[in-house]
Formats: structure tokens, C-alpha cells, sequence
């Protein structure tokens, strides 16, 4: 990847790009590649983050990167660069084609087996359009996570918590999700406590009361779940860290799932079983928390 | 990837390399690139197999194209193209210079995100130096894996038991062991059955008795096990699979690790605790399984 002068335009020009951070220039996805023998490549030996972008404003950034830093040293990894990520996003955003929508992914891999060297690069996607899973809401099966509750703080070997590049289990949860006529997963402990999605944090709503499974749980800290409760605080609700079972998710007057890409998604059917979707207040969330419909 | 020529040579003159099944020919190891969209990259979505390689021979290659195949189902890839990875290796290994052990792997992606056309590539390296390892021994701690010993027959989206890319967990388990003064682990479950390590498959024996944990606990059919079964039985012996505890580990006669690079390798400690070390009987294994020393 060496050579590249820094000529590339930042002029949104591009479609679909990368800088990787030791170049500093956008290039056209691609056309760009990093090495078999890079730990991401062969052990999915890295860890990443996505950042919604909307009309040029990216939601919720120092968040993200806090993330990113907090994954870093879970998988003893030398401390990123945030500077550098920061910059290479922006200016990525800068040279991409305009888009109401953007999804930016930074990525901080270990590097090749035996330099020790760790790479990071960011993508920057022209986002799908998620405008009628927020509006009409998702299907949702509850499947086991395997793993009991504690075993963030019991067994840190297990990188619960880390957001890193081994994501085939989430991939796969989500194929079996598509086996039972849903669209996405909310994980359970194997002691019965309500962990997270796939990609996403879980909101549920009982009355005036909002809470999400609490960050101990070896769960992520959710970035958007972070946003939605700026917004309840301020619209005056309780919005609480706690620990949910699969009954409270039952019994929910209100379950969504939060994630950076898809922001907020109404679940409306959770096991089968149809929830009530409130679609008006969902649009609210959406409009304070994140400046959507634009 | 696309253009290159079929004109390179298969005469030994490379060093370590790659051949992409959709090419066909020797690469260089440093300039064989993947697209960072592809999901052996962003999501550690893929499989492989490690196979080791003496004097030229292929250790137990049907074992491994059988184990590729079964971890394609499981994460619901199309069926690899097995005769394909078995010409790429074996010109791999023809192209590069002779070494008296060389590790082949064999990966296997979904492909770039979207696109839904997977690809595959073999490496060639170089094998480091086992011979200290497999004489002396390894020094192993036990670590819990999180899940129950049945995880494989109630949560197959878990992928227990498939060979995937996303082995950041096994790499952080090998740093954990590190800090506690150790070389490589045995995990557990959470019922205490003891499983496999994060490479490596587990051999006890008691007496003349040699068992290795079942395959039905999410674990991978270890084709150096399988090896080595054929000689234990050869030689007289009963060989097994069982259930084995904690406790039978430590109250072993000999414990080993197998796997296909480092074949053999005795467990000297075992957190903490000495083990006896049987080199002789060791080198007879090595020399009836693999022909080693050579």
C-alpha cells in the first residue's frame, strides 16, 4: 500500500472508499487490499467500530472511539491511534459522494503474523435504507449465548465485551434467524439474562420506564443506547441499566434494538409473538437523538 | 488477484506463497493481497485447515478436506471445491523451496460482502523449529471456555466445533496462559469437561489406556489425533474418546497436545503442577505417526 502520494481529492468524487492510516489518501474500495497473512485475515485478530453518518454529521464519534481504545486494550493490543482514526474518517467522508446516509467502519488489526506491527484503515459505505425497519420494525428470535451471565469478569479470555473482527458466531446467529422467519437476534445468557444483539443493544420499554441490559454483562456499551437515553433523560422517562429477563422482553409495552447503522428498529414480533410498535414515538427518538427524517 | 499468468514456476524457487483457487499459480506470501471488504476481514467469516507437510508428504490431507467440508456446512458455506484446494496445495508446495516442514493452510472466505461468491487460497509457509517443544514439553494451564459441555447439540450457531477465522478468543486465551507463565492451554467447560486447546487436540494416558475428548462437545476431530490413534492401535493399545474431567488430566500418566503443525508435544506442567514427561515413548509416536525425526 506504500507509495501512494497524497494527491486524492476530498472533493466527493468517491464512491464506496478506504484510507488506510499509514497513507492517509482515500482509495476506491476496490481497489483496496491488505495482505493474506494479516492476523484480521487469518484469525479475525483485530477489532472495529461503526459510526453512522448523517448529512455529513457523525453520530456519536468520541463514543466510538472510546469503544474502539476500551477493545484495544481488552485484546492487548497497543493503544490506536484516535487522532489519526478521527482524521482518516473525516476526510474519507469529506472525499465520498454525498449520501443522506454513511456507514464508517474503522478497523485496527494486529497486522502480519510475526511483525507485530498493528494496521487500521477506515471504510466509508453508503448506508442501506433502513427507513421501513425503523418505521415498521423487525422480527426478532431470543437464542442462546451459551455463555452464563458473569463471564465477562470470571473469564476476560473470552473477549466478551470486545467488539472484535470474529463476528462469524453473529453472522451465523443471524442466518439461523432467518431459518425461523426473523430478521435479527437478541442473545440470552445460558442462566436466562438478556444480553445483546448481533449488532445491536436492547431497549425496552415498561410504562414510563426504558432499560437496557446492563454494560457488566460482557455486553457492549451501546453508542446509540447511549444517545436514546440523552434523549429519555431529556424528555423526562426513567432510562436505566439493568438486569431484563426473557419475560420483561415478553411483556414489553416497547422493545427496540439500537445500533450505529439502523439507529433505532421497533421489534415487532419477538419469538413469533407480535409486540406493540409505536411508531409515532419511534420517529420522535429518531428526530431528537439523531436530527432524523432529514 | 485477476491477470496473472499461468507461467509461474513450480521448481522450488519461492519462499513463502499463496495460490488463489480462482489463479492457480505461486504468489509471493508478501504480495498476495485480499480486498479489505472481504468477510475473512470484516467479520472473521470463513474456515481453514493447517496442514503439515514433511519431507514433502502431506500429514493425513484426506482428513483435512473432510474437516474443511464439515465446517463449510456448518456456517452454511457452499460446498468447497476440495480437488481444487488439494492442486493448489500440491503445486504450492511443489513451487516452494524444499524445507523439512512446511505448513499448509487452506482458507476459505464468503467472499466480498454482498457479492456472495466465496473464495479460497492455500499458503505455504515455512514451519518453525518444534523439535524443543515436542522433546521437552509444554507448560499448559486449564481455562474455562464458557460454555456447557453439550453447547454443540443446543446452540449449533455457536459454530462449536467448526473450524472458523474468528479465533481472536483462542489468540487471547494463548496470551492469558502467557502471563501465567505457561505456553498453550487445555480449555474447560462449564461443567468441567475438559474440551481442547486452542490449536491443539488433548491425549491422556492412564496406564496403557490413551483416551481424547469426544467430538460430540463442540470440539474439532483432530486429524493429528486420528494419526496417532491408528498407531496406538497398531502398537496395541486402547484408544478412545471419553469424557474426561479436570482431574484426569492431573492424575495422568502422560499428557500430550497434537496438532498439525507441532504434532506431538508433551504437557511438562500443568498449571503449575509437573507432569511426567515420556520422551522415548513421544519420539516413537512421532516416528510411527509421521516418519519424524526424518
Amino acid at each position: 500500500m506504500k507509495g501512494v502520494t497524497d494527491t486524492a481529492p476530498d472533493d466527493g468524487s468517491f464512491g464506496d472508499l478506504v484510507v488506510f492510516l499509514d497513507e492517509g489518501v482515500p482509495v476506491p474500495l476496490a481497489s483496496a487490499a491488505v495482505n493474506v497473512a494479516d492476523l484480521a485475515v487469518t484469525r479475525g485478530d483485530g477489532i472495529f467500530e461503526s459510526i453512522g453518518v448523517i448529512d455529513g454529521r457523525f453520530i456519536e464519534f468520541e463514543r466510538h472511539l472510546a469503544r474502539l481504545a476500551h477493545s484495544a486494550a481488552m485484546l492487548d493490543l497497543p493503544e490506536p491511534d484516535l487522532e489519526a482514526f478521527e482524521a482518516a474518517a473525516r476526510r474519507g467522508v469529506a472525499a465520498h459522494r454525498p449520501e443522506p446516509e454513511l456507514l464508517v467502519k474503522l478497523l485496527y488489526s494486529r497486522g502480519i503474523e510475526g511483525d507485530d506491527v498493528p494496521s487500521g484503515w477506515i471504510q466509508v459505505l453508503t448506508g442501506p435504507d433502513h427507513s421501513a425497519a425503523r418505521r415498521e420494525g423487525v422480527r426478532v428470535v431470543t437464542l442462546d449465548r451459551g455463555y452464563r451471565h458473569d463471564i465477562a469478569q470470571t473469564s476476560p479470555w473470552l473477549l466478551q465485551g470486545a467488539k472484535t473482527l470474529s463476528y462469524a458466531l453473529n453472522k451465523a446467529a443471524l442466518r439461523e434467524a432467518a431459518r425461523r422467519g426473523a430478521e435479527d437476534v437478541i442473545f440470552v445468557s445460558s442462566d436466562d439474562v438478556v444480553l445483546e444483539g448481533p449488532t445491536a443493544n436492547v431497549l425496552v420499554r415498561h410504562g414510563d420506564r426504558f432499560r437496557t441490559p446492563r454494560t457488566d454483562l460482557g455486553i457492549l456499551a451501546g453508542t446509540t443506547q447511549a444517545a436514546v437515553f440523552d434523549t429519555l433523560d431529556a424528555m423526562g422517562f426513567a432510562a436505566e441499566e439493568a438486569l431484563l429477563s426473557p419475560a420483561d422482553l415478553a411483556s414489553a409495552d416497547g422493545l427496540w434494538l439500537l445500533s450505529s447503522g439502523r439507529l433505532i428498529a421497533p421489534v415487532r414480533e419477538l419469538d413469533g409473538r407480535p409486540l406493540p410498535v409505536d411508531a409515532p414515538f419511534t420517529t420522535t427518538l429518531l428526530e431528537k437523538s439523531f436530527g432524523l427524517p432529514t
